[in-house]
């Protein structure tokens, strides 16, 4: 085994200038908390039953998007098993030039039929799915954004150009008055989260699309924590009032990784030719494709599996409330704790990891500065028993650290 | 199986504003030759032999990135499927918040190795690990890039917002002027590629590091095509000459899909914090981990691998240039049959295909206005009897379309 001797860079660097790497410096509120970071914890293995190993120890993993817990379900296993063996570990080109497989087209298909849409483009993840969207956004358009929207939409539309207005969380009268004094000669956009992904609320599509059909916008709506999940069909938010295009993942109820935008044929064949993050990637390789189909044929034929979710997470939201939790009213997963300051949120994080519960810790800039929070999602694993757990852990951590007065005072 | 009812969306639409989507429209290049066009082909199956099935037919793959073959090795695929069934088919949740597998921390140890850094941070596409720089390039810093670039870094550079220069495509000289005339007060930054992708040329790195050192500039390399292929370890082009970041993908010579930026500690540290690309994004599923480090020990211990993909491209390079064709000097996979015309390449690709070979047509904005060419790879899977395949082909449709004058006349 021939290895390369193990020589560390050191360049030897110029004295007089400015080094573009002196910005490289640690943020003081993790460094105070390093030595039990939230953050960028290893995972040894999968246990059953919805554990994972973590520092050799088996906790409950009460913090993951796989909301239906098809990442190990036997049949998208095996789909992709199947695909490794007949189409390889990796495509080693760009849909456009030579990665594009039959089996993302079937994918695409099934996927715009799901949702109602003529067309859909699938991509390596959902954070280029919302990327590839930036060639909607040009430097004529005005685009109208919740303030909550994602970190890759923020991008898509910064890469794009265009002229951009963030109306308040949720707020429909102030997205009604920016569209009202909105440049007429420009192209207007709203783009919204179906299910908001830190906070678990809904965006209140009803309201956004009267407004946009009055003041002849177009709405884009990043269904990633929605669809699968909720509607009748698991057609997510926009099931059953039409939306221009949608963005979607299939990290989240899919189970492995990739995404897709759904739209008109025109909207999604400009996007083939235009957007930077599809023409420019890798093809989503055809495991990930094969486990994306098994799970939409697991969304589509057992819907039973989300009312599981959502029924859980109903009694999680009630016992929280129960132990004086003021959590915030609604049917998803995702459960925001408030919990104000970043050290504390850090200090919570890592005691319910002790009691044997792995969350999210959301701190700023991912959340407003002050609004730190614990984010527990619920699971197709969660039975009872899991949510007793959780639950105790949450009570006993509460107490310790005075969360709930805090959670209370918001 | 309930099923969603195949809804068509049709939203009423404003008449008296501008629409937004009236810019997707189709391009009239693509259009004109849309009968038998080279892009989003599907590819059906693999073959062994590095053939693949298009439209029921078996042709040789000239056009794919899976330098080494890989993507087809037993051992990825086995490394592949263990992972699958230990840690599922997703990990559903980002590297910081609770998508960090074990796995990637031994991959992020191993490829810092190999390559000479003391960290690494993987990342779900190579795409997204250049996306990633973007913290890096502020807007207090000048970036020199060379203008050959990959997409992926101008989209780095133009969401990070540092003032953007770019140099003459391999040209020492036009880089030398730029510096010595920068702004003082400014950080400085080159970025390269180590091999280019599109025209498989070298860039200067001696020149590029020595005019680093002189005018105190860091250097950034990505090394996409080379790493795994060139070098005496199959380190890349930067394997003997150190530079401060290196970016890499798992798409080309790994096999799977991925990436991974390397550098200092301090420097990889602030990314894991700072890079919207890896901070908001689900992480690389255990499949493609696993699949990438089976490729890093085949690349380490079978170098015999990479001397034989460098020993046929150096026969196929031999045998255009006996056809006539004016090949561009070197000693890499990737080579390009300069055409020049739009339509007459898009011909070119279409009569190859026929010819059963399948490559890649290269047209603006992917090259330059009137530099449209086909880019022939080679891999791994090619032994003499396929490089006289693609060699008989090139002759028929040079000798039809009389595309050996064109590349002469060049």
């Amino acid at each position: 085994m021939i290895t390369l001797a193990n020589r560390m860079v050191t360049v030897s660097y110029h004295p007089s200038v400015m080094d573009v790497f002196d910005k490289c410096v640690r943020r003081r509120d993790i460094e105070l908390a390093s030595k039990d970071l939230p953050f960028y914890r290893p995972i040894e293995k999968r246990l059953p039953g919805g554990e994972v190993l973590v520092d050799g120890r088996a906790v409950l993993m009460a913090g993951s998007n796989d909301y239906l817990a098809l990442s190990g379900d036997p049949r998208l296993q095996a789909a992709a098993v199947e695909a490794i063996r007949g189409l390889g570990t990796g495509n080693s080109g760009s849909r456009a030039l030579n990665g594009t497989l039959a089996l993302h087209e079937k994918l695409e298909e099934e996927l715009a039929g799901f949702l109602g849409h003529e067309a859909a483009m699938v991509v390596s993840t959902g954070y280029q799915a919302n990327l590839a969207l930036s060639p909607l956004f040009g430097p004529d358009d005005v685009l109208f954004a919740d303030r909550h929207v994602h970190a890759s939409l923020v991008e898509a539309v910064r890469l794009g150009q265009a002229r951009f207005r963030r109306y308040r969380h949720n707020d429909a009268a102030d997205l009604a008055r920016m569209l009202a004094t909105a440049d007429p000669s420009a192209g207007r956009l709203i783009l919204t989260e179906g299910m908001f992904s830190t906070t678990g609320d809904l965006c209140d599509l009803p309201a956004i699309s009267d407004l946009a059909r009055r003041h002849g916008a177009r709405v884009v709506l990043d269904g990633a924590h929605d669809i699968g999940l909720l509607g009748t069909y698991g057609g997510g938010v926009a099931e059953d009032i039409a939306v221009d295009v949608q963005t979607l993942t299939f990290s989240k109820c899919f189970g492995t990784i990739g995404g897709a935008v759904t739209g008109s044929r025109r909207v999604i064949d400009y996007l083939r030719y235009h957007a930077r993050a599809a023409l420019f990637s890798a093809s989503l390789p055809a495991a990930c494709t094969a486990a994306a189909l098994a799970a939409l044929d697991i969304i589509r034929g057992e819907p039973e599996r989300r009312w599981r979710v959502l029924a859980a997470a109903e009694r999680l939201r009630a016992g929280l409330a129960e132990l004086g939790f003021a959590v915030v009213p609604g049917r998803t997963p995702t459960i925001p704790l408030h919990i104000g300051d970043t050290p504390l949120c850090l200090r919570a994080w890592a005691e319910l990891l002790d009691e044997g519960i792995f969350t999210n810790a959301m701190i700023p800039p991912s959340v407003p500065e002050g609004r730190a929070l614990i984010r527990l999602s619920v699971t197709a694993d969660h039975g009872d028993a899991h949510l007793e757990r959780v639950l105790d852990a949450v009570a006993a951590v509460g107490r310790r650290l005075n969360l709930i007065a805090c959670a209370g005072a918001r």
